[in-house]
């Protein structure tokens, strides 16, 4: 088995500690993910602002992937004040600015619920938020490894399956939501062939699903965007699967900005549109689409690409980082608790709620 | 009115000197539109080599611009041959050779069939073929004029407008086809707003449609190609046109990879779809697009865009230039002889045939 690296992980340190001891000895790493495929280069911190603003800036991104920063990000700041027994006002500051990073994933949101409803018994804030969050982390993985698994069925052998953005083990925990439903096949001895969406602006399948598909040895081929209904017809691609960013209480789901047009061309070739994703990634709090904000980005991100700058100065741009596919385009979400299936109102309910 | 450079032009040399005078006074000059909007570098040639070489490199791009360059090709190849009453050996050879440059637009093609029905008479071609390269010339500028005129009652005021690829004046003869209908538009006191695709993987949609529609002062906004769909319902998209390399009988159309896309995407929002095209770009021996080849790139447009690599080095790539629109995708065709509605293989084969 090719070895990845870890997204994100915890160095140096236990949670076993006094307040202040922990934050001292122990820090968070994570490879800088803007860098791939060109470099791995690893980035440590034991400043929650750090890893604030490499979710911001990206160099962690991935909805569970971000999620379980957060939560680092969260117990490093509950040492940093010192927190004991109660989430004090400075951490509730901290903690509010953990959850503005990023608007459109859910799971940062749920990730901090999660830590606030805690039973913290006068007990290092700390100490329980970190142990918390390495409880997470693991949950997350087995979770990718679970949905791979749900998702076995859903993969014929020798499938075609077309993907978007990236979604392996460094936008997760590690192991991947939909690109770890593709590993799994590979795994189980299915023969796939990936389509890879390079995903502009960022280009997180030209960068980093390439890498990991090249890294795990799968067959696939990169193609720029725009491609995909091409390609849906010349490779007869049997399904799409990609992940989310958030998914409302009816099933409508935000991820990625071209999801959406994927989704609309997968019905016109009836090919069936898959969202993988983890129950943190779900929010019943969202009735629909309409309730998800889109985050838009900095216009540089379209005008460039990496270093070179592609559009003439000082020009109009529209740079929204996600979209919405509506429900009744997707065909079914594998989470780590099954598959669920239409009507999705009341089987999301059922399976996440 | 802003000015814009001339995509071709031919300078220091006129049609009326002997055979080998013309070539030695005379040469082709582009702009080369692989460094806007970087740089306005022009590019001179008397060797019809050069020519096949800017046209394969895309330093002169867009179906229309090319069947100019490969009419001026054929003159500068015939001047050298100093070919005289006939299309002897060696300009057949050379005739192909600028045939072969690129599969898919049929201009250069119905350019060059068009160039050997001409009746020589026992004169220089050189001279014959320049006469008449000055002409197509004159002809598709005039074209796009007469597209813009057409298409300006499909255009209502206050448009939001989509477009892809680049499509303006440097891509035809001078003022453009979807770009020329739009800035009929604007000519014409219609408030119109473009949102423009980058059209990866060679961006000539944030390269050259956004060099143009700035230097216009037409209001544009730049969106990567998979934000066709939200822009759609987040601007409320009245009508998106794009250009054509090739319409066969039937309407189905070839054109930048990605307008197939948008095509479902219209029928999808039930936003009319057009295609602006000069009766040069139709091919009536092609019945659908079953018969359209479509050309594959190089793989290095996908894995990077100018010195910047976004993509693993080793890696697949599926490349191909151009998709199809089917025709019933498709609204209406505007040419320069009217607007063509359904059924189009009846009224195709009326105005065109």
């Amino acid at each position: 088995m090719a070895s990845l690296p870890d997204p994100i992980k915890w160095e140096n340190g236990t949670a076993s500690g006094e307040p202040g001891t922990v934050s001292r000895g122990g820090e968070v790493v994570i490879i800088d993910q803007t860098r791939l495929p060109l470099e791995e280069k690893f980035l440590s911190s034991k400043d929650y602002r750090d890893v604030c603003e490499w979710i911001k800036s990206l160099r962690i991104r991935g909805a569970p992937a971000i999620g379980i920063a957060a939560a680092y990000a969260a117990a490093i700041a509950a040492f940093e004040f010192g927190s004991r027994g109660e989430i004090d006002y400075k951490l509730d500051v901290a903690l509010k600015e953990i959850n503005d990073t990023r608007p459109t994933a859910v799971n940062i949101r749920n990730i901090l619920a999660r830590l606030r409803k805690l039973d913290l018994g006068g007990k290092s804030v700390g100490e329980v938020f970190l142990n918390e969050a390495h409880k997470i982390l693991e949950e997350e993985v087995e979770s990718c490894r679970r949905i791979g698994q749900f998702g076995l069925e859903l993969v014929p052998d020798k499938a075609v399956i077309l993907t978007h953005c990236h979604t392996g083990g460094l936008a997760t925990g590690g192991y991947g939501t939909a690109l770890g439903m593709i590993r799994a096949a590979h795994e189980a001895g299915k023969k796939v062939m990936v389509l890879a969406d390079e995903t502009r602006p960022l280009l997180q399948g030209a960068r980093l699903t390439a890498y990991e598909l090249q890294k795990l040895g799968i067959d696939f081929k990169l193609i720029v965007d725009s491609a995909s209904g091409i390609a849906m017809k010349k490779f007869k691609v049997d399904l799409v699967v990609v992940g989310a960013d958030r998914i409302a209480a009816n099933g409508d789901t935000a991820n990625k900005i071209g999801t959406y047009n994927l989704s609309v061309l997968c019905k016109e070739h009836k090919i069936p549109f898959y969202i993988a994703a983890p129950a943190s990634s779900f929010d019943l709090s969202a009735k629909s689409g309409e309730d998800i904000p889109i985050e838009e980005r900095n216009p540089d991100e379209v005008t460039r690409f990496r270093d070179c700058r592609s559009a003439p100065e000082n020009i109009s741009v529209y740079a929204p980082a996600f979209d919405v596919s509506p429900a009744e385009n997707i065909v079914a979400f594998i989470t780590e608790r099954g598959i669920i299936r239409k009507p999705f109102s009341a089987n999301i309910a059922k399976v996440v709620g």
